[in-house]
C-alpha cells in the first residue's frame, strides 16, 4: 500500500517531463512505466529509456504505506493533465493504483513486478559546475537543429560538450553545417563528451519547464547528471570520438556582408517557393551594396529577390542549400546578421555583428 | 500578352478559394492549374476538379492584351501570400508570366494549351433562393462531420440537401449517426439532391471566407451554383439517392436528461482516456438526478464520472461510441443539451433546449 495527495499543477508539470524520457513502444512494458518509491521520508518518481534517467521528487504532504509500485506514464500524464480539481489523491493497493479527485475516479492496472524497474546510480563524480537554467536553455537551443538526424551516425547524432579553459562549449554538426555556442563557467577542469540526440531533447524540455534559476550539473566520462531542484536527468554519454570541428573554422575571409535579419529572411522564403520546387539551391550575388538571391526550377520557372547590404571586400558569387541558411539565420537574435566568406567552395561563417559566443559554419553546394 | 495589376489582399483571398477546388496530384496537369482569362471587360480566374468549379472574377484596373493562360495553382497561390508588397503586376507573355511585387521578381512556367481547360457551364437554371451566408456557413458545420469518410459509400459520403416546404434542410450520415439542420427559405419548390463531402469542403472554403452577407443560390438536379458576390462555385451533384432518414428520427421519448454542456464534455474526455485504450465505448447510467459515465480497459483499467443531471422519466442505462457523443455534442451551441431516449437499443436524439433548427441522432451500442 502506498497513499498520498498531490497538487495538480506541481504534480502535471513533473510528470510531462518524467513522461519524455519514456520509449515509444519499447519491447520491456516496464519501460513505458513510471516507478514511484518512498525513499529518504518522501516519494521519488522514476523514469527510463534506458539512455535518460529522469528521478523527481514528489510534492505531497504525509503519505501512508510504503510500497513502490510502476504505473504505465502516459496514461497517468493524461489523467493527471485533464483532471478538474487542484488536489489528487493517489492509493495503491492490491495492485490497483486508484485515482480520485473531484467526481472523477480512476482505477489503473500496476505492472506486476515494479523491483524490475531498471536501477540508477545517482552518485555524483567528476566534474560539477553550475550555469544559469535560462543560458543553457539558449545555448541548446542554438546548436541542437544543426545535429545529425541519422542514428548510424553515432558521434554526429548528438551534441558535443567541451569543458575548457573556463568555458563550456556546445557543439553540433551533420557534417553539412555546423553550430557552436559557449558560455564562461567556473570551472578549472577538462573533459568532453557527446550526449545523443534523444536525450539532448529530453534535457531542453527539463531546462525549458524549469522554474529553477541555476542548474547544478556533474559530469565524467560515463554519464551527466543535471539537477534543477528537485528534478534531476542522468544522461549517458555516447562513446564516440567527435570529429575535429576547428578545423573547419574559417580563419581569414575575403568578403563580408551585414544586412538585415528579417528582410533577409522573407527574400529567401520567397526564393524557396522555386527552390522546393527545383534543385534545393539558392545563389547569392553580392555586388556593392546589393545581395541578389535567385534560384531556378526547370519545371516551375525562376526567381530573383534583392537585399540591401553592407560590403567590405570582393564582389562574390555561391551557391547554399537554402533551408541550411534559413535555418541558421532565424538562431541569430538580432536585428543584423553578418555572413563571411572565403571563397565559393570554402566554408561560410555566420553571426551576429557583435559574435556574441555563438556561430554557424554552413557549406556551399556547387554551382 | 496579358498584363494587369492585382491588390495583394483580394488576389490572395480569392486564390485561397480557387486552389482548395484544384486536386491533389492530377493525371491531368490542367487540373492543377487556374485559367485566367479576358471576359466581359474584365479577368475571370477558373479552377476546377471535375467536380466542383470555382469562377472568381479578379480585381483587377485596365488591363492591357487579350490572351489566356494557364499556371500552376498552389505556385502562385504560395507567391501572392508571401509578396511583400500590396500591388501585383502580372504580365503574361511568351508562354511566361512574370510576378512582380517589391524587390520580388518571379518568371513562371504557363501551361502550353490554355485552350484545353475543362469548359464550364455557368447557366443559370432551376430553382432559386438566397440564403445568408453566416446561417449556410452554421448549417454545413453542424452537420458535414456526420458525412461518411468512405468515397465507396456514394450516398453517405456527402450531404443530402431538401428544398421543401418552404424549408432548406441539410442532412449527413454515416449510418451510425446523423446530423440534420433546417432553415426557413423564401421558396416554393420542391427539390433534393446530394453533393459530395470534397465539394462540401470547398463550399465551406469558399462560405467562411465570404464577405458578402447573402448568397445566392441556383440549382437542378444536375448542378447547383452558390454565388458569393464575384466568386461563384458550381458543384456537380452525385448522382444517387439518399436514404429515408426520417425513418429513423425517434418518436416518443421514454428518458429525457438535461445537463450543462462543458461538464459532460470535461467527464466525458476523461472517460475517453480509458475508452481509446479499451473498447472505445462508454456507458451511461442515469439514476435520479446524477448521470454516472464509465468505461473499461482490460488493459489499462477503469473509470467513472459523474455529472449533474435534471432527468425526466425513467432510470436507464445505455452505451455509446465517446467519439460520436463527443462531436454531436460539441456542436450545440448553448450551455444545456438535451438527450431524449427511447430503450437502450432506439436511436438517441441530441439537441438544444430550445430546439433552435437542428439536431443529432446516435446509434447506441450494445454493452
Amino acid at each position: 500500500m502506498l497513499k498520498f495527495i498531490v497538487k495538480r499543477s506541481d504534480f502535471a508539470k513533473k510528470l510531462s517531463i518524467a513522461a519524455q524520457a519514456v520509449g515509444a513502444k519499447t519491447i520491456d512494458p516496464i519501460l513505458q512505466c513510471l516507478l514511484f518509491k518512498p525513499e529518504n521520508g518522501g516519494i521519488n518518481m522514476y523514469s527510463t529509456d534506458m539512455q535518460t534517467f529522469v528521478i523527481a521528487r514528489v510534492e505531497t504532504g504525509e503519505y501512508e504505506g510504503n510500497d513502490m509500485f510502476a504505473v504505465d506514464a502516459k496514461l497517468l500524464e493524461e489523467i493527471v493533465k485533464n483532471v478538474d480539481e487542484e488536489e489528487i489523491l493517489l492509493n495503491y493497493d492490491g495492485g490497483k493504483l486508484r485515482v480520485k479527485s473531484g467526481k472523477s475516479a480512476f482505477s489503473l492496472t500496476t505492472y506486476a513486478s515494479p523491483e524490475k524497474f531498471p536501477p540508477i546510480d545517482i552518485e555524483e563524480s567528476g566534474v560539477n559546475f553550475e550555469i544559469e537554467t535560462s543560458i543553457l536553455h539558449e545555448m541548446i537551443d542554438r546548436v541542437i537543429f544543426c545535429a545529425s538526424t541519422e542514428t548510424a551516425m553515432r558521434a554526429l547524432n548528438g551534441v558535443y560538450w567541451e569543458i575548457k579553459n573556463g568555458y563550456l562549449r556546445l557543439v553540433a554538426s551533420d557534417g553539412y553545417r555546423l553550430a557552436l555556442s559557449e558560455q564562461k563557467i567556473d570551472i578549472n577542469a577538462e573533459l568532453d563528451f557527446i550526449i545523443s540526440l534523444k536525450s539532448m531533447k529530453e534535457l531542453e524540455g527539463l531546462v525549458s519547464g524549469a522554474s529553477e534559476p541555476v542548474l547544478k550539473i556533474s559530469c565524467d566520462h560515463k554519464k551527466v547528471s543535471v539537477k534543477a531542484g528537485d528534478i534531476t536527468t542522468i544522461m549517458r554519454v555516447v562513446e564516440e570520438s567527435f570529429p575535429d570541428y576547428k578545423r573547419v573554422l574559417p580563419q581569414a575571409f575575403k568578403t563580408r556582408i551585414t544586412f538585415n535579419k528579417n528582410e533577409f529572411l522573407e527574400a529567401l522564403k520567397r526564393t524557396m517557393i522555386i527552390s522546393k520546387r527545383g534543385n534545393d539551391k539558392v545563389q547569392l550575388e553580392m555586388i556593392d551594396n546589393i545581395l541578389k538571391l535567385s534560384s531556378i526550377s526547370s519545371e516551375y520557372g525562376e526567381v530573383s529577390e534583392e537585399v540591401l547590404i553592407e560590403k567590405e571586400g570582393e564582389d562574390m558569387t555561391i551557391n547554399f542549400n537554402p533551408r541550411f541558411l534559413n535555418e541558421a539565420v532565424k538562431k541569430v537574435d538580432e536585428e543584423e546578421v553578418v555572413f563571411n566568406f572565403v571563397d565559393d567552395l570554402s566554408p561560410m561563417q555566420i553571426n551576429s555583428r557583435d559574435m556574441g559566443g555563438y556561430m554557424f559554419i554552413v557549406l556551399p553546394v556547387r554551382a
